[in-house]
């Protein structure tokens, strides 16, 4: 899992593009289609630190379902690999080229193409970001509820194909839960339609679903409808407590759930993540913030709820908190609660900020999060490796950072042995390897593990059937056969 | 399409059992398979008013995982057709006996297997009622939000099969956005298990709801693991009106949603569906409700709201609906609330009391229910048919209900031709021709029509990569070849 393998990256340089077929993409897209290299050299890369081997014979900014059709024949017809990309914010190396790819930019195809305030629906190309899908239709009232935290610069193509999750999952659903039809340019080029622009709709199997989460191995996603709600209105509350330890805190998340109460949104940090996030916020910022004295090994937990009852239920979720042995803060303002929820949005950044940073994303029962939390310090120390850990609480999703020192874009092997160990035990709680950003290239090794022989082999009966000559994110989800 | 066919009747009973097969199913399972006549008769009805040709070759009340493998391991081996069945309460034919089939019911199979409230989850057996379930973890503070018609009656595990919807499903989802993962007895026998105990986890292909909705066809659901919510708490409040016509009332229904208002549920009865209701519950039932002075033509809307701003929410409905014209009765407290919710509930037994009835299940987009109300009128007009029609407004899902005379278990041609109008004016209008009933053996031969033929045939390959020869459910949603 090397990616500095100067072999394969001089071969894949050297090889440069089959005359005919550039002649042909050209012929087809003219200035769509690129080979500059640093262009080429771009799309090695995603937001996950992992960098491919590989440099692409060809990078197309496909502007049309026509031109991805187009693109898809020909490279049905010469047996071209082919790599859908969004806005190149991936965390698994799901979207980054491939050995002999073309990769299929789709960044360009971002408009908004229909707003229905009636139907409380939107259709929109791939690249539309799900921010700014956002931004569009605030001032109609209506809310597209997926919430990467990468929302401002992620496609809502790359959310659909990783079927993406966030903050607010657990109250809100995941973003298969707002997609309700596609449109799929298939492998050999042919234009799919599924689902419907109703809620309801059961004709046939859910090829909706199935293409969610798919990760650009099935299909080419070119046309989304998405089921938009109505925003949410009245006051957002925000409580955060300081808890001596890990454990206490996620005791005192368990005890929210218990009590019935769902927040919008339910997030946790480990003492190692919080001494990064102090670091780099540095103490004027963390002035009257919990975080202005921080005692080693505390824990933050920051819970936020919204709409009617939003007072009454951060009352009893602070009652909770204070219980369970918390220091609690409570903003009813939204610029108190946001200084808060800040301190949240710092962890990526602050990690990113010093040497490498390996982003893993297990999720597991809620209940056994105290369990998984231990096993996550047990395995650091093992590998004498520090792991700072964010969790969505709400919904049993940790991201356990690997922080390593190392050359960009390559992971060392003792990083990969103890984030083994991490996926092992993850799925031994009855969680899984990943829980919002996919298996990628980073996670393949793992995938049959998880499934089981016979999900995996279905799993891969599905990609032959969509797929019956691979030249769709070969190395994704699946190895590629020597 | 007759299913009084009596040669084929005559075949099925004569041609009985292959004794090999019946003598190795009975050595596995004993008592649980049965070739009474009565009983296999009572497996050619479900609900939907049909009846099958067919008299199927033996049934199995499966009481175990085990034994429906062993099931499907034999019939795997004979090429035994395997109708997988619930509470028989199917609308679509879609679990009623074929040709030369076991069918395999699943009723027995009933039990709760594990409650975890803290992680929001219940782990059942197929067979365990809609209700049951629920009543069991209401003492919990606890719900299972699917909630179709029949949930008194119908099993979880078909609910999953059809993915059934219900009259929540604007505000709740539908029954996939409950299933978290499933485990599954494929057409060989192997026991598949699918999803996670987690609300996220993107580990490959969302089998997990592939098999949600798939009616049987794909393999038997065995164990469901199903998300919980919290009981929704604090008070229901129940917003009636009468409207001159139909269209007055599709459009207050479409103002509510304009207003950015998601009532938990919001309920159309037509004049026509009205005069059946009114006259089955008869004029002491209907004193103090909308019902008592019923005018020609007038169309009922129903809405209600819950949890914290379920009075706001109500004020600002029954201010839309009087906005509209509509003559509004508000009720705050249970009691009363219920008196108008019975008036929506008395539909389905109204109909069923007088003559046959064929209850369809079109889909359109909320905006287009005005559009739909006009065709199934001028359908209906056509064909010198009277269709009583109900609708949940609030995702624009309609039933309408082809009332006819005949015998019991054969819908007539000419009701078949009016069925096939409104299908197609239901996709025209970019809907569907089943929004929560499924397919079945009914509406199979306009499945290809809806789905489009690249569609049709990926879903065909799905099928044969399940089910490679073919014993699962033949003849619901695929035409079974000849």
């Amino acid at each position: 899992m090397d990616s500095r393998d100067s072999d394969i990256t001089r071969a894949a340089y050297a090889g440069g593009m089959p005359h005919d077929l550039l002649s042909r993409l050209t012929a087809e897209l003219g200035p769509h289609v690129t080979t500059d290299p640093a262009a080429l050299e771009a799309t090695r890369l995603d937001r996950s630190g992992w960098r491919s081997a590989h440099v692409p014979l060809a990078l197309v900014h496909a502007a049309s379902v026509d031109e991805v059709q187009a693109v898809m024949r020909l490279a049905h017809e010469t047996r071209t690999p082919v790599v859908p990309r969004g806005a190149g914010t991936g965390l698994a190396g799901g979207a980054i080229a491939s050995a002999g790819a073309i990769v299929l930019d789709l960044s360009r195809m971002n408009r908004v193409l229909e707003v229905s305030e009636a139907d409380e629906l939107a259709v929109v190309e791939p690249g539309v970001l799900n921010g700014d899908l956002n931004d569009a239709i605030a001032p109609l009232g209506l809310w597209f509820a997926p919430d990467p935290a990468s929302r401002a610069i992620s496609s809502i193509g790359g959310n659909i194909a990783t079927n993406a999750g966030g903050l607010l999952c657990a109250k809100y659903g995941v973003t298969r839960e707002s997609v309700l039809g596609l449109a799929v340019v298939l492998a050999d080029g042919r234009l799919l339609r599924t689902g419907h622009r109703t809620v309801k709709g059961v004709t046939g199997y859910d090829l909706t679903a199935l293409m969610t989460g798919s990760e650009g191995t099935l299909g080419v996603i070119v046309e989304a409808t998405v089921r938009l709600r109505p925003r949410v209105s009245g006051d957002i509350v925000t409580v955060a407590a300081m808890f001596p330890d890990v454990e206490a805190a996620a005791a005192a998340s368990a005890a929210v759930t218990s009590a019935r109460i769902r927040p919008a949104m339910l997030e946790l940090i480990d003492a190692a993540g919080l001494a990064r996030v102090a670091e780099y916020l540095g103490a004027p910022a963390l002035e009257d913030t919990p975080l202005a004295s921080l005692a080693p090994g505390e824990t933050f937990l920051l819970a936020q709820t919204d709409a009617a009852g939003a007072a009454e239920e951060a009352t009893a979720i602070a009652a909770i908190f204070a219980q369970a042995g918390g220091r609690v803060s409570t903003s009813t303002d939204a610029a108190s609660g946001e200084r808060l929820v800040a301190i949240r949005r710092a962890m990526h950044p602050a990690l990113a900020s010093r040497g490498q940073v390996l982003i893993e994303d297990v999720a597991v029962p809620r209940s056994r999060l105290p369990e998984m939390f231990r096993a996550i310090e047990r395995i650091g120390a093992a590998h004498g490796l520090v792991i700072p850990t964010l969790a969505h609480a709400g919904d049993g999703n940790l991201h356990p950072n690997f922080v390593f020192d190392g050359e960009p874009g390559a992971v060392p092997e003792h990083v990969w042995a103890a984030a083994d160990e991490m996926f092992r035990e993850a799925v031994r709680l009855g969680g899984t390897l990943t829980g919002e950003h996919g298996v990628g290239v980073l996670k393949r090794r793992w995938l049959a593990d998880e499934l089981g022989e016979d999900s995996f082999e279905l799993q891969r009966g599905i990609k032959a059937l969509f797929d019956p000559t691979g030249i769709l994110n070969p190395g994704v989800m699946f190895e590629v056969a020597a």
